[in-house]
């Protein structure tokens, strides 16, 4: 495994103190000595990145289509490798890396056939209308450009998908901007495999060397490089509110600012009505109580609160619930400081004014870093009046709000921040009761579901991952599906060209074949 | 003419010191008083708005269609007294201002017409896979919808087109967004004419009371009382840059941060050739000196630079514009504080190291406030040292960069800010040899032109009406054309909803017949 700085095609020889990647579930070293980038390694890659852009940027879509591919076979051909080395630095099961790894090159392969495709650029065309008085209308078409270099920070709880050649950096170069990669320091073997993939690809296909780097720390200097650096211009970022805050307010202070895509955590909602818990409690909590310890509760869509008002049902429901966790045992947590803060969080949460615990699943001894899943309760009336507890708890917990009446859940809504995805479980009757309810979750989320839970995002066009604010920095854009290729460009209009000296994809006889809405007509005219 | 703030339906008594709207041309008053709003009729304005935007969010799109259409023939029937009111508060003249009430109108009628075709909203649908394996994929389908209250900043050099009723305001309302403008304090009793226009036709239509408010101040309290409302969830603003960049920061400190779509302002870099130069100079020096003198300068796309190298046809050019500028008057600027800039940055321009003026107006005594053509030079190498030339100066005012050799030219093109347009003047012959130079300008510019000048923005679909930072706030949106309407929505996908509980948009057999992405097909089915 080449673990350097990888700058273009060369791995640069560093200096300063080496890291090694951690197994959380026994604490012990493993193999690999990664040493922290400099300012110089940061600002190398950028310019490579800036030089490369003026050439990718016009690479043809067959070829990057092609590039993509070839990263998604090059990380196939890695073979157990990957699998292995990932699973001891996340503490992630091996059946749910080898999914990853599908969704991983299913993302990739997902780009390459958009960008093959070639309507995604959104082409515009209004001819000119030569005859118009007082005077004649020049020909104007519109499409959109890539914008340039993108830093990727990688993110901890998905080593594969949203890492090193995950969705970030597939729909960065799937747009045409070359990027620079920020390894997450919890699993840098993984990102180094994932790296040597991604440059074998580029190479296969002579693509401008910078059109991809890979830069490692343990610490936040070359981030914080990364992110001033004048060359960069575009972040992506997936963690903690803490952390995406202190990137965008970077951003915002350099000279030309410049968007930072920080998606930092949400408490999913799900809104739990009254028949549904009495018709269908046993199952509801079942798939919640899955819901909420899949992946150690480690994913951005966990479902961290569930709203619902006092009866019968939801008795019977907390009881089900509570057994149904109970069965669940502790797991790994990806590494040892998200642990220690879920284990305080959780905690620190029981002592809050009429908060308790309702259940909690099994704590497993033999290993290290275990989350122990965790239901609490909370009386609405207790809830709207503390915001510490509409914060996110990550890791396998829950807060179960109880309103006391049908006003409460609709101010227990409204109380929240913006949310990735809120959700309702309602059977017949309380769809038809509840429908000013159920309409208002649109406010506060990006996704919203029916009778579903929020883990498992599916990486398809109609895919919305990003909502209002602190659950993303910006809810106009999506980080998952092919949306989230959107984040990487702009528009730009081109006015009275000739048809030689246009790009192809706004030509006469529109030699790509892609939908353009010509004279506010879609076709592929 | 009803003169005081409107909060919804109300007109309501101010208190305090009123002010007055100043004839530019004579400094002299003109009637009426306009009261300061107070910080609790923002928040009135801003609470009503909310309130409405709960009901005019779900308003169907001919409702809203017919509204925007209305508001079209209200502002028509004010008559003469509009355009006669705008001719005093402006001093533009009357054939301009009758044009820019023909785009108002013409805005107006197109939002209608995009909103009521439909298709604007994006919609997604991926069909439910319940034979996926290892697990059935979800029915997902996403749409845009409105995002709530919009604070639109009045413009003062489009008193209709970028004010009260124009571009802003027509798509915000369009997306389903109230509006609360804060009115320009130059142009106070037009804003007042087209406010009430707006009113009667919201009343027409029995829109909930708060859709629109305007309220008045000449000075800053009122503006960042409404930036920094809770209730405010974007703003649009065109002027200055010290001006867009106030808001911009008051916006960014939020607790919860909003997006500010400012336009800042742009030299709008245009690039002579040679062989164009040899071969049409005295056509291209008609042509620009009546762009760089059309409204006194005060376009945001006026030609601020003029780039060429060294040749006798650009001596020719040279003489050219000289003469054809000195054929041209003096005009009155918009504002006593706007021709007092422009006469000190215009004057002080020619004190930099190397700056010469190479043409001027002529000057009309007879009224005040007027704004003298003038045509500066400087050398490509001063230029490249010296930051402040590369600054807005606001009227019929251009810098020509004389190049000594080709480099140069890409060397100035490099130094430039971002800007809203960049021009190419160019025969035959220098599109082949300038092909990378004439490549790059889409680089730093949100529109391009070839053989075309950049003032006059077309309203149409294809139209990119914003650039790189500084020219914009954010590049990836435009403040004029239909796509103007983007910038008041965001994404959210429906997962798992029984299709007569999702928007008709996104329902079962299309019912409003719109052009939809369905599993990956473009059609209409």
């Amino acid at each position: 495994m080449e673990t350097g700085n990888l700058i273009g095609y060369q791995y640069i020889k560093s200096e300063g103190k080496a890291f090694k990647a951690i197994d959380p579930s026994s604490g012990s070293e493993l193999p690999g000595d990664f040493y922290p980038a400099s300012l110089a390694d940061a600002d190398a890659a950028l310019t490579l990145a800036e030089k490369a852009f003026a050439v990718y940027r016009n690479t043809d879509s067959k070829t990057k289509a092609a590039f993509l591919r070839s990263i998604a076979e090059e990380i196939m051909a890695i073979g157990d490798e990957l699998i292995e080395r990932a699973m001891s630095e996340s503490g992630l099961p091996q059946a749910r890396l080898q999914g990853e790894r599908g969704r991983t090159t299913g993302q990739l392969n997902l780009f390459a056939d958009l960008v093959e495709e070639g309507s995604w650029v959104d082409a515009v065309i209004d001819n000119a209308l030569p005859d118009r008085q007082p005077a004649a209308r020049p020909d104007i078409r519109k499409m959109l450009i890539p914008v340039g270099p993108v830093v990727v920070f990688g993110a901890s709880n998905f080593p594969l998908a949203f890492s090193v050649a995950g969705g970030d950096t597939a729909s960065a170069l799937a747009a045409g901007c070359p990027v620079v990669v920020k390894a997450h320091p919890a699993h840098p073997g993984t990102s180094a495999l994932v790296a040597e993939a991604i440059k074998k690809a580029a190479q296969k296909h002579n693509l401008p060397e910078g059109v991809f780097s890979i830069l490692y720390d343990d610490g936040f200097a070359i981030g914080e490089a990364l992110v001033k650096h004048p060359k960069t211009k575009i972040v992506t970022f997936t963690g903690s509110y803490k952390g995406g805050m202190a990137l965008l307010k970077l951003a915002q202070q350099r000279e030309a600012p410049i968007p930072v895509f920080a998606e930092m955590g949400s408490i999913n909602p799900v809104i739990l009505l009254p028949d549904a818990l009495e018709n269908r409690y046993a199952q509801i909590a079942e798939q919640y109580a899955a819901s909420i310890t899949l992946g150690a509760g480690q994913f951005c869509t966990n479902p961290g609160v569930l709203i619902a008002m006092k009866s019968d049902g939801l008795n019977k429901f907390k009881n089900a619930l509570n057994e149904a966790i109970g069965k669940i045992g502790s797991s790994t947590m990806l590494a040892h400081g998200i642990c220690k803060n879920y284990s305080q969080l959780s905690e620190e949460v029981l002592t809050e004014e009429g908060v308790s615990a309702i259940g909690r699943g099994n704590l497993n001894n033999d290993k290290t870093n275990q989350a122990q899943p965790l239901i609490a309760e909370v009386s609405a009336s207790s809830f709207l009046v503390n915001p510490k507890l509409r914060e996110e708890v990550f890791g396998p917990y829950s807060l179960l709000v109880v309103a006391d009446y049908e006003v409460q859940l609709q101010q227990v809504v409204d109380a929240l921040h913006g949310q990735l995805t809120a959700s309702i479980v309602a059977d017949e009757a309380d769809l038809k009761k509840y429908s000013s309810l159920i309409q208002s979750i649109t406010g506060i989320a990006g996704r919203v579901m029916l009778n579903n839970v929020p883990t498992g995002v599916e990486v398809v066009h109609a895919m919305q991952h990003g909502g209002p604010f602190p659950a993303t920095s910006d809810s106009r854009f999506t980080s998952v599906g092919t949306g989230a290729i959107k984040r990487f460009v702009r528009p730009v209009s081109w006015q009275n060209w000739s048809n030689d000296l246009l790009p192809d994809e706004l030509k006469d006889g529109n030699p790509l074949n892609i939908w353009r809405l010509v004279d506010n007509n879609w076709n592929k005219n």
